[in-house]
Order: C-alpha cells, then structure tokens, then sequence
C-alpha cells in the first residue's frame, strides 16, 4: 500500500474517531477516522471558526501550504482554521488504510454528503462549534462547501466556493468517467487488487495527463508558464510535475473520491436545484477561476444566480482549474482580497 | 481491416495516381492514390476553382454533405469544388490500404506538407489549375489550409482556415498524445499489428470519450442538445453517438493522422512564425468556432494577427470543436456568410 499518506508528507494531522459511521449508500464505515489539522485558537466565543475542505486528490496540507498563514484572509492569529480531509482521500479512513474484508477494491461509495455530516459531529462534538464564520473549499472542497451550505443554513455564516459546482455537470460527469477508465484500463489495477500502487504506474501516468490537459489551461501552455516552474517544455511539465504528482497516489482513493465528485449534487434526495440553493441562508461569494475548463465561471453563474444576495466575483488566471495550487502569481492576492471582503461582512 | 473506407459509405470519389511520391519524413508511398471527389464544372479561364481538405477521421463525405449545396457558398453552380482525402486518412493511401511490408503498423509519418505538394501535384498536372479561388477546410483541414497559403502564395487567392492553427500548440500535442495513448494502451492494438478494428474496440471507445470532454462545449451538456439530436442523456450521446463514430474506423489510420496534427507547423523547415504567416499573400478570413476547447478563439487570433490584411470573425457555437458538424442550427448561416464575404473580395 501506497507510504505517501503519512504524517512525513502530510502532517501534522489529528484524526476524531466518529465510531461506526453509516454511509449514505448503505455501508459502515467502521471506528471510522476523520483527519484534520488545526491552525490558530477558538475564541470563547467560539464564533471565530473557519472550515476549509479538501480537493480531490488534495489533503490538509496543500490547503494550508496555498492558503492559510498570518496577514492572509486565512488567518490563524485571527481564526480557530479546520482543514478536514475528505473521507476516502487516503487520510481519513479509506481504501488504503481498511483492513480486510472493507478495504481496497472493497472500499464502499461515499457521497459529498457523508463528508458534511461527519465534519458536522466533529465540530460540534470535539469543540462544541455552533456557528461557522465561514467555510471554504476549492474544487471538491466547493462541492462541500456548498453541501454544508444547504444542510446547516443556520450554522453557516458564509461560505466561499472557490472552482466547483453545487451539482456536478454533465461534462465533469463524462470528464470524471475518462480519469476512472485511465486507472481501471490498466491490467495492473486488477480489478482494485493491486499490491502496490506501483503496478498500476501506467493508469495513473494516464490520468496526469488527462488532468494537463482538461485541467491547465491553453494559456498555461501558450505562455510558457512552466519555464518559470523549472521545467523545459510542456511534456518535461506534463511528466516531472504532473505524473510525479499523481505516482505516488493510492487508485482506489483516487476512485473513491473520483465516484464522490461524479455524485456531487446538493438536490440528492432534496428538492429542485433553484429550492435548494433558494433556501441557502449564508452569505455566498462564488469563486471561479477565469481559465477553468473543468468548472467554467459559466457553470458557477448560473448556479450563483440562485443563491439569495450571493455574489461572484471570477479569480483572473491563466492556469486553468489548477490555478488552485496557486500557479499565478496574483493569485493569492485575489483570493484573500475576496475572502476578506466575504469575512468583513 | 476496416469495411469503412469504402465508396458505399464515402463515395463516389476517384482517384489520381502521384506515383512513387516520397514523403519528408524519408520513406516513398508506391503507387501513391490520392483521392478526391469534385462538384460542379471548372470554367474555360481555370478560375473558380475551390480546394476543400478534410479535418482528422473525416473524408470528402462529411466535407460535402455539412458544406457543399446549391445556393450555399460553397456553391457547385458556380464553382468547382474539388475536396481531397488526406494522405493516410483511410481513403487516399493509408494504412489500412497498403500491403504488406509496408502498410499497417509500418505505414510511415506523413506530414500536413506531404497532403500539401501532392494536393497540389494533383491539382496542377490532372485540371492544368493555377489559381484557387479558396482553400478551405477545418481542424486538420484548417492546417492544410494554412500551408497551402505558405507554401503556394501566387496561388492561393483566398484562405479561410477553419477551427485550427498554423502551428500546434502544446496544449493541443499534449490533447494528441491522450488520444494516442488510448489506441495504444488497448492490449488489443497490439502494436499496431491488430487483424480487425473490432480487437482494438475498447482504445477506440476512450479516444470518443476524451472527444466528448475536450471536442464538446461544456454548454452542449448544459443546454442539453443532444435531446435534439435523439439521445436521453449525455452518456447516451458518448456512446451512441461517439463511440458509434469512431468504432468502425482504423486505429493505425486515427494514429497515422494524429501524428500528422501534432506535427503540423508553417514554420517547419522555414522561419519564425511572424516572418512566414507574414509572407502569405492570399485574402485570410480565420474562422475560429467561439467554444472550441480544441483550438481555442484565443490560439486562432494570436496567429490571425501576424498575416496582413486578415481578418477574424468568431462563429458562435455551443458545441465545442464538433460544431464543425453544424450540431448548432444557426452554424450553416454564419459559415456561409462569412465565405461569401471572403469570395466577393
């Protein structure tokens, strides 16, 4: 099994034991694990509480090492700052760290759903948390975003979904089943019972390049940003940053959460999509990135016209949907303008 | 091999006989074909004629049938119209119509020039042609297109590349290399040495998935058009529509051709793109389709800009790339519109 969801590479990290954790689906999750890190102190007032969630692929570190520091819109001199890691991302309980019979190919579908309400036992649980002054999250971490949103309006004071939809479209649907199909068309994934991720090397060397090309945009390329990456052409780029990114990943959990973001809909089980986001009480600042082609700023239109007093401002970048890891070099300062503005509110 | 390239599904089309006709690359197609179909008459001063090329995994069919009527700009009342089949694209000699040593997984590189000196072999020496009142073409035709008008400026008088650049750009060799590596990952492609399309099934089937995340518009699937179309939902137009498309074709024809656009360049063996887009003569109009994720409006204007007297005009589409196939009810019109300007110059 895959050694690169350690605390060497992604911690520190705590994990609240949420006990047997039944899923949305209809399997439990048993002496289920829900990682986190923590950054900066609950007042006690306990008002001063920020959630941020993770990207597919993504665990709490990248999201503190690109978003939270002192001086930042994410301040942990100011705020109690909870990353959560999705269940499934390897970190909390998942494929990888299952013993058998439930792990690994046995792994169970888990739905953007379940993540919320088992962030929502842990916040309330562990820190006694009733109200969040705001959560955010990019990617998958919006599809969350939007999902706590929707099911504690009352806990949630605002919210900023940066990059991702509330309901998954089509054409991230149809994008998701060609990410699946790199990892499942490759032999060595035998069906989920690989030994090591390293067997199935191939599919995900398939899905780095899936993902430069779907997930960069063509002024990525065009402008030759990888030069100032340190790499020599958009193949040396495609293979050294991308495939050297993914390698080490565990296919299951890549799978599991890729299944999680296929089946991100916050109608699920609710009412129409206008209703649901209609009853949204929080203060909303949609975030998309202007080059995205993954989640468009068309896509987050149209839902953000939905959503009561919302507004949406579009992140300029010239990296596409992986503008996320902070690729431009304004990016940070746009992302903590519009934060700041949301938390002044 | 392949029952596909044939006059049943194709024709009528001709062919014209270049000989033993030595490629750039360094290897000779004996008895190269190239074939051609032709429409309306070539007036006694050798002046109306149009070159029409064709776009990857598509032949002088689809060219006729989605821009060719009476009445339209491409007009065969008062044009001649040849349209060509590209060099190892499955009609004119091709992998799949070379015997052996030479053919199948042996069928050597061609080049987006190799088309371009025997298109104009043929056009020259078979109808004594000495100036074209347009070349036309989209995606891989676009490319054709562009080193026609580079490699040939006293006679190209008109130019109206569609959907597609003079040079690739990296993000579109990095899109090529996805599309190849799904033919080639496929234990049935067998390096190249498969007995029947049919063993290569499931390569062929991702290749029309990855066309359905990166050929179509995002807005295609918002806008739900393949209702129209008659399918019940976005994965019912992926496999019933694209898969159906691309499953009776020749994987070593789509490689063949793939190798070709991601080598297509004005500048190869020339000067600097500026220099050499600034030494065409011919009147351009560059037709970029304004949702193309393939060959973006942006790539097409940056290129636009170098060739003097040009002009741009955006067709507005919600279908991505494959609005080449007039999927948009209003795409016949634009394109027609504009043709018809560029032609009254």
């Amino acid at each position: 099994m895959s050694e690169y969801y350690n605390q060497a590479n992604h911690g520190p990290f705590e994990a609240f034991d949420l006990g047997d954790f039944a899923l949305a689906e209809g399997t439990t999750l048993r002496a289920c694990q829900l990682a986190y890190a923590t950054h900066g102190t609950l007042n006690a007032a306990k008002d001063n509480a920020i959630l941020v969630t993770c990207w597919w692929s993504g665990t709490s570190k990248i999201m503190e090492q690109v978003y939270v520091a002192e001086g930042r819109a994410l301040d942990p001199s100011k705020y109690f700052i909870i990353i959560v890691n999705q269940l499934g991302g390897g970190i909390s309980t998942s494929a990888n760290n299952t013993a058998a019979p439930g792990g690994a190919a046995r792994f169970p579908h888990v739905r953007i759903s379940d993540d919320v309400r088992a962030q929502h036992r842990f916040l309330t649980e562990k820190f006694g948390i009733t109200q969040l002054a705001l959560v955010f999250g990019g990617s998958m971490g919006a599809q969350q975003t939007y999902e706590w949103a929707v099911r504690y309006p009352d806990m949630v004071k605002r919210a900023a979904p940066l990059a991702g939809t509330a309901k998954v479209t089509d054409h991230s649907l149809l994008f998701g089943d060609t990410l699946a199909e790199a990892i499942r068309s490759d032999p060595g994934w035998a069906g989920g019972w690989y030994a090591s991720e390293a067997e199935v090397h191939f599919g995900l060397r398939r899905v780095a390049a899936l993902m430069a090309v779907t997930a960069m945009a063509p002024a990525f390329f065009n402008t030759e940003m990888w030069r100032g990456m340190g790499f020599s052409s958009a193949r040396d780029f495609r293979t050294n940053f991308l495939e050297g990114y993914f390698l080490p990943m565990d296919p299951n959990v890549l799978l599991t959460t890729l299944w999680k973001w296929q089946h991100a809909d916050v109608t699920h089980g609710r009412g129409s999509l206008a209703d649901v986001l209609g009853g949204i009480k929080a203060g909303v600042m949609v975030l998309p990135i202007s080059s995205d082609r993954m989640f468009p700023p068309s896509d987050c239109a149209r839902e953000q016209a939905m959503i009561p007093g919302s507004e949406m401002r579009v992140i300029e970048s010239k990296s596409g949907h992986l503008g996320l890891f902070a690729l431009d070099p304004d990016y940070s300062e746009q992302i903590d303008r519009a934060l700041k503005d949301l938390l002044a509110r």
